[in-house]
């Protein structure tokens, strides 16, 4: 047998495991329609024009290229064909790309149809997305990601509904959380009264990893990126604030008194925070002044998603934009938006074992061949009312060995199978066989119906 | 600003269109899962072994190549990068490709997955492929098609199962049908009787245009293909036989007396129309001799679909494969599979207006936004008992001019307003604007929940 595979980092997804990714993406697709999201979805292929610049230079070299149709090297000149600049060759060759995430296709989508659009444009995606990432565990070549955002409104209403919609979505799930939450501008407002302005990148990429190099490890890199040693002194204080979300925005209004950004970046979260305790959610929610999140296009709130029960890294996360639409040229609309790791959160289920027993796509009832009298029979007058009524059954196909019938139901997790031969046919019954305790009873259609549809 | 846009024959789709989309979806895998099938998903990437080769020369030059990443040029020897040969050079710096149907892939997948699969196996599939077809009206580079195959037993009930599950997706949405049925043992046996067994794809394939350029136009292309006189003369009263299928079957049982295989196709045919009549099926169902279906595959029954109301093309079709996991190396493994034209059922169902008006993916009620103090108590006191219950409901973010609020509100298609201002929050109650009468009422909270969930 010839070897077959998958390319490497990417999955087939079989019925158990369809069954279990969509009871998450039903959950939180449920939660964004009661909110009053609306789905859109984009091509998995946009022109790289599109995609190119947006994530920076790492990001530029893990997009898939999809090589130009027909015949691809009938523009090139003489001299662009060489071995030695692949990188050159590769934006010749090739005009498209597989989506990377689904932000930047969500701006080009908003700048595309912004005459069509109804804002503030409240939507949410779900779809697959690419990266040539070297594969490992928990990290894949294709993944879905779940967005939802909304555009053209500066509210904090929405950062408040977004941070919502996370605590309803995980409950439902049934995973504990920790909610952490920054502001952008009171990054920017710490590293304006530090005198390090220039180096804010530094700084953020450097607190962002503070969960797993601690501290010391963050101070390791600000020195190495060449800020400064006063200014790393004055920083440690001001991450390791402590105390609730109000007494550590108390604590930055003094201290960043000189910044005015800082000042409206400690005034959002305010206003957040107090919406927040209005609402009584049932989730941890902190204020946490290292987290920076890595994208550079947000401009105010950052939200990020833990596990409470299980080290697994973040669930979810985003923030609000003040001009992702920008890049393609359609300035001054502001958005937020948050993204929920499904892979992350199916395995998150797995682990703590959370999934529901009732989660499976399948058959509810087996119907035995015995040979073709009894199937011509149940074909005709049984199997149409419990298909009617919405009960998922299926005959087996042929009449072959009871014993393989009966595995067949056993394998594909099928609770109950249905006897019917000759005897049955003429008293007009059925023998039903409750799989899991073995239990058999005779029961007229009707009652076989309504049986299941109960159980 | 800038030009943008989306790869051609590529389409974004809004929420409108999703929800229309999603309408058909659920329809047609609310039925298969009543039938007991099961859905799997497979990589949009598959590696170009396991494409290329599948879909004849013209499907290969179709495909969608993926561009290795890193530098792909390292392994190449001098001579291969070349102005000349832009195919050699595709195989050689690229090694996937984007799937262009669903059935290589489900081939692909079952004889990978084969120690774990329970056979019989009843699988769907709903998923975008890719095809670098000229775009052109009703022909897009990305679309969606929606598989359902069984496979692993050689029963002519699966056949049945799927002509009913036909009937079933298009009686739910309310499509009008003609189903065409054929069977390529019989084709086989045709070309074998007319001596021209070595011509029968020339032969299926002319007569497969039939429908297009009738019957003279099949002459003519026989006659290229070089098809005997002798054999175009005896063609075409068999073409042409008429009257019910069993009669025609009947006739069929002589001419094909001194064909084996064809006379297996007779049988297997008066099998199937025999359960058929059994069922009562409502849909318009014929046994077509000129059906022949295109792909190459095909062994036993070909199954093609038409709308009976309007000229658009196949809607659904497919058919027996006795040997679909031989290119991969799995052999006696026999299946039968139909697929639905989501884009040509959603053309249908646009252009004879069949879309129910409740087809809509929104949000049901939106509170007017009259300022802080409202908004808080919107927020506290009213708008968790309109979602817990599950009513898709917003407050608009920002407290703006009235006008705007309910402009966004008509746009979206949000049927219903809530007003509640300084009075009704000191009443306790809401003033709820039907938006399509105009009607404007105040009721409870209570009230207007119940209002909700009926209309």
């Amino acid at each position: 047998m010839k070897k077959i595979g998958i390319p490497k980092g990417t999955r087939d997804y079989s019925p158990a495991a369809m069954a279990r990714r969509r009871y998450i993406f039903y959950a939180i697709e449920e939660i964004f329609r009661i909110y009053g999201y609306q789905p859109i979805e984009t091509p998995a292929m946009e022109n790289l024009d599109t995609l190119l610049g947006k994530y920076g230079e790492e990001g530029d070299k893990l997009l898939f290229r999809i090589l130009n149709s027909g015949n691809f090297l009938s523009g090139l000149r003489d001299g662009e064909l060489n071995k030695t600049d692949s990188s050159g060759l590769a934006t010749r060759i090739c005009e498209k790309g597989l989506r990377y995430d689904l932000t930047v296709p969500f701006a080009r989508y908003v700048v595309q149809h912004r005459n069509e659009i109804n804002f503030p444009f409240k939507r949410y995606q779900i779809q697959p997305v690419w990266r040539a990432d070297r594969p490992q565990k928990g990290r894949y070549r294709e993944f879905y990601q779940c967005d939802v955002d909304i555009i053209g409104s500066n509210s904090m209403l929405n950062e408040l509904e977004l941070i919502e919609i996370i605590e309803k979505v995980f409950l439902k799930l049934g995973i504990g959380i920790i909610v952490k939450i920054n502001n952008r501008k009171i990054l920017a407002g710490i590293a304006e009264i530090l005198d390090e302005s220039s180096r804010l990148t530094e700084i953020t990429t450097a607190l962002d990893k503070i969960d797993r190099i601690g501290l010391s490890g963050v101070i390791r890199e600000l020195k190495e990126s060449g800020v400064s040693r006063a200014a790393i002194e004055r920083l440690q204080p001001i991450v390791s604030l402590s105390g609730s979300a109000e007494e550590k925005l108390e604590a930055l209004s003094d201290i960043l008194s000189d910044s005015s950004e800082g000042i409206r970046g400690v005034q959002e979260m305010i206003r957040l925070f107090d919406y927040l305790n209005l609402l009584e959610l049932k989730s941890q929610i902190q204020l946490d002044l290292a987290l920076a999140r890595g994208l550079n296009y947000y401009t105010g709130a950052i939200i990020e998603v833990l596990a409470s029960d299980i080290k697994i890294g973040s669930l979810c996360g985003g923030g609000r934009y003040d001009d992702l639409t920008g890049i393609f040229g359609l300035d001054n609309v502001s958005g937020v938006g948050i993204s929920f790791g499904a892979d992350r959160i199916y395995d998150v289920l797995d682990q703590l074992n959370l999934y529901p027993e009732e989660v499976t796509t399948g058959t509810r009832l087996l119907f035995v061949n015995f040979g073709e009298a009894e199937e011509r029979y149940i074909l005709h007058k049984i199997l149409p009312y419990f298909r009617s009524t919405g009960i998922p059954s299926e005959i087996y196909p042929e009449s072959t060995r009871l014993q393989k019938q009966m595995s067949y139901a056993d394998k594909k997790g099928i609770p109950y199978v249905a006897l019917v031969g000759e005897d049955e046919v003429r008293a007009n019954t059925l023998k039903l066989r409750n799989m899991e305790t073995g239990e058999e009873k005779y029961l007229s259609k009707l009652e076989a119906i309504n049986l299941l549809r109960d159980g």
